[in-house]
């Protein structure tokens, strides 16, 4: 049986611009591994609905699901769940029962509902509300599609609600050995090994820092008695 | 005059397994910005040839600048060199000026030029090769993409070599203000100020920390006049 698949499209000119580091890929990927869905692509455009539809109709037909991050806020720039929206087709407006949260929120923290706060009530017919503990203004499923926010605490609020909905498959476990030797001096044991367990994944990975060549070699795969047994094998071909 | 666009492509399942966290990308992001190229998409994908492939065809052709990072050391999984070949038809195989490199790295450091270090020789006809001060194995442009290595020191490296020979636009400027308010409670001002600088990017990137709501008003153009004088009406429209 295989994984699930999944990609994830980051909405943000902040990140393009390097003027911030994306926190939620990262966080998005750890999720993905102990719930058994296999992250395969990540894709970041900037904040432009050609960009957002083209990247959502791709990543949505080629992997089972898709996690956006950002752009759902209430300022001119979060155009996402329109985007989202236009990618399928799916009329968009406000909705009763986002608009309902919102008024419920507002009337407690004693702000104001206005125009502005209303867009992010905004959402496509026929998407499920992503619930969002935080602040309160929600994400939304389309299709396989996960709209979710940019700031990292509402992000993870909203994967929290939303995993446990998805069915995983087997949780992708990893072991590592760090070895201080070059790559090079290496590659031919990493290369009989992972011919001989073409069931896993075998990585290297090299550093060198501060004059100190080495590389963490990385195994992964869905079976920890595999995972074992080639670690075992590769700390004596590396003679260690 | 419009700027160069450019796309990054990051090659790497250590990144998709939520091992590390991508560094390169913020790197190339800064460079980018202070050169005047515009980096418009970043795509993350596994070691994995029809991924490699299919991202790098759909960049190159989209933008003028394609920058990828990772998978060119000698072990198994590093197969970037050769699907970049394969994305373009190129023959692939040794070639002298890069294995005359190696050589005179290998015997000046004493180690075996192996034939695993030797695939890091094997460079598509065609391609110009990127100088790699630190650790000598090259990195290659061929066509409109620019291959370099995934380890931090060597990618900033071999970009610094790769950036002069690039044309640039005029650097994109910005300037920012951190509004303790609520994203809400600025948007329309916001937008009309976005309406009337509709040749800056106006962008509202929002932040609740320790119960403290607010966000940070980015403003980006080439201009810095035109910056400055948004930033003026941002500061007066927002009664600051």
């Amino acid at each position: 049986m295989t994984n699930p698949t999944a990609a994830m499209l980051v909405i943000g000119d902040e990140i393009l611009s390097g003027r911030t580091r994306d926190a939620n890929m990262h966080f998005l990927a750890g999720e993905l591994v102990r719930h058994g869905i296999d992250l395969n692509e990540v894709r970041i455009v900037s904040d432009d609905r050609d960009a957002i539809v083209t990247a959502v109709r791709a990543l949505s037909e080629a992997f089972d699901h898709v996690f956006t991050s950002g752009g759902i806020g209430p300022t001119h720039d979060d155009i996402t769940a329109d985007s989202i929206a236009a990618a399928f087709g799916a009329p968009i407006d406000v909705r009763d029962d986002a608009r309902a949260l919102l008024e419920a929120h507002y009337a407690r923290t004693g702000m104001e509902l206005n125009a502005a706060r209303l867009r992010m009530a905004r959402i496509p017919d026929g998407a499920a509300l992503i619930d969002n503990p935080v602040s309160t203004a929600p994400g939304f499923t389309l299709g396989n599609v996960h709209v979710m926010a940019g700031v990292p605490a509402v992000f993870q609020a909203m994967l929290a609600s939303v995993l446990p909905t998805l069915t995983g498959g087997s949780p992708l476990l990893s072991q590592s050995l760090r070895v201080f030797r070059a790559e090079g001096d290496m590659a031919a044991q990493l290369a009989a090994l992972a011919d001989r367990y073409a069931d896993l994944s075998i990585g290297c990975y090299p550093f060198h820092k501060d004059g100190v060549f080495g590389a963490n070699v990385v195994v992964r795969g869905a079976d920890g008695g595999r995972i074992d047994a080639a670690m075992s094998d590769l700390a004596r071909d590396l003679g260690l």
